[in-house]
């Protein structure tokens, strides 16, 4: 049995708590509140100080902070950012990144299962531990360093946050038009779950792949916006760019 | 039985003829070349004049010509394209339009069930014709006319062709630090299946989205490629924006 003790109250640790709670092999002991005052009392309680990890869902710049609070503790301390080197954490601390590689929303039910979670810690007593801890909840764990784990989570953000807010200007553009969003929802999945049998370049399609010059300029008379307007003309540039066509 | 004879044989004719093959009220009688001669010389043989539906699959800018060769034809004649409106098909024809909303790709198997299908017709009869079609091989189909239908394909470019372009990005930064891309699929998935229960605006998460300038200064700075550099700015200016935020 894992005792497991989680601090910060947001989506993270809300998903993780469910996980684990579900989980055979952990035990979830608290989840403390990460504000200075909250957790220094919370830690006073002695079963607060007996967990076998402790894992640490603030935000990327309360993460230092909230480890400095933890330097009573001997057992491993790990962090769940993307972006966030281990160096961050206390040195005091046997330290390490436990990152879930994964878009949060608290009213979007998850399946951990299939969540890759990317590990990384100094001893290979602790890589053991998050790697039991991972398989516990996930169906995959990558152990991955930090430098490569700042790169991991850079492409996150265009596939992930990028993506959505290319939904969002989809979602506008019915709006403005009275089309119905829902008319495009099976080409956003199909467009993601294409990527189990096909890489991104090959299952390009479209106007800018094609170099219809025609249907571009038409695209480009139709939108309204001019923020819209600029970003279809440099991600068309940027695709024909990939395949070597000339706007 | 509703006859069909598919021109051209491309992506979204491959799909639709296994998707009429395995329909029990429809019958492929034949897939003809859209090039002239080849059409032409198919176009002699009776039971190729014969059919109910004309469905023209080719390229945008061959619509047209293609649709001249077919004015002995009295059936109904529609194309497959989402940005070309109906009156590219020549007047003399009884014309419509068929277009399925989603992205083709000959390596990939497609569950027509959950394609929408987007129709428009000159008059009743033609709709019904087009809609019963629609309904023998998807679950949803919707009466949409040219104007709005052009709107929706430019939001498919956004939704589609764009976001596949941010995965080609994403798979690139992992290539480019022997990070296996394999880690982001969970992600890319989730993002798209997110759209069932949340609307793209609400599901934005992120650095940009939280205006957290320090890890966007070092998204940046990690970006050799200034084509992606500029991107990155430009997204998330724009998502910034969106959510009254200041670079």
């Amino acid at each position: 049995m894992i005792k497991v003790t989680l601090i910060g109250k947001g989506n993270v640790s809300y998903h993780l708590n469910k996980a684990f709670q579900a989980a055979n092999n952990v035990q979830v002991i608290d989840v403390l509140p990460s504000r200075k005052n909250g957790l220094e009392i919370a830690l006073r309680d002695k079963k607060n100080r007996d967990s076998d990890v402790y894992i640490i869902t603030v935000s990327d710049d309360a993460i230092s902070a909230v480890s400095q609070q933890l330097t009573n503790i001997d057992s491993l301390v790990v962090h769940t950012a993307g972006g966030v080197p281990i160096e961050a954490l206390s040195k005091q601390l046997k330290s390490g990144i436990f990152y879930p590689l994964q878009t949060f929303s608290k009213d979007r039910e998850l399946d951990y299962k299939t969540i890759p979670i990317c590990i990384e810690a100094k001893t290979e007593e602790d890589l053991k531990l998050l790697k039991k801890l991972a398989n516990a909840i996930s169906d995959t764990s990558y152990e991955i360093d930090s430098e490569k784990r700042k790169q991991l989570h850079l492409a996150a953000v265009f596939v992930n946050n990028f993506s959505n807010h290319l939904y969002h200007i989809g979602h506008e553009l019915c709006e403005e038009n009275n089309v119905p969003f829902e008319v495009l929802k099976p080409l956003i999945k199909e467009t993601a779950l294409k990527m189990d049998a096909l890489l991104p370049k090959n299952a390009q399609t479209g106007p800018a792949k094609r170099g219809d010059q025609k249907t571009i300029a038409g695209h480009l008379e139709q939108l309204k916006n001019q923020n819209h307007k600029k970003l279809y003309r440099f991600l068309t540039d940027s695709i024909q760019h990939t395949y070597g066509k000339k706007l």
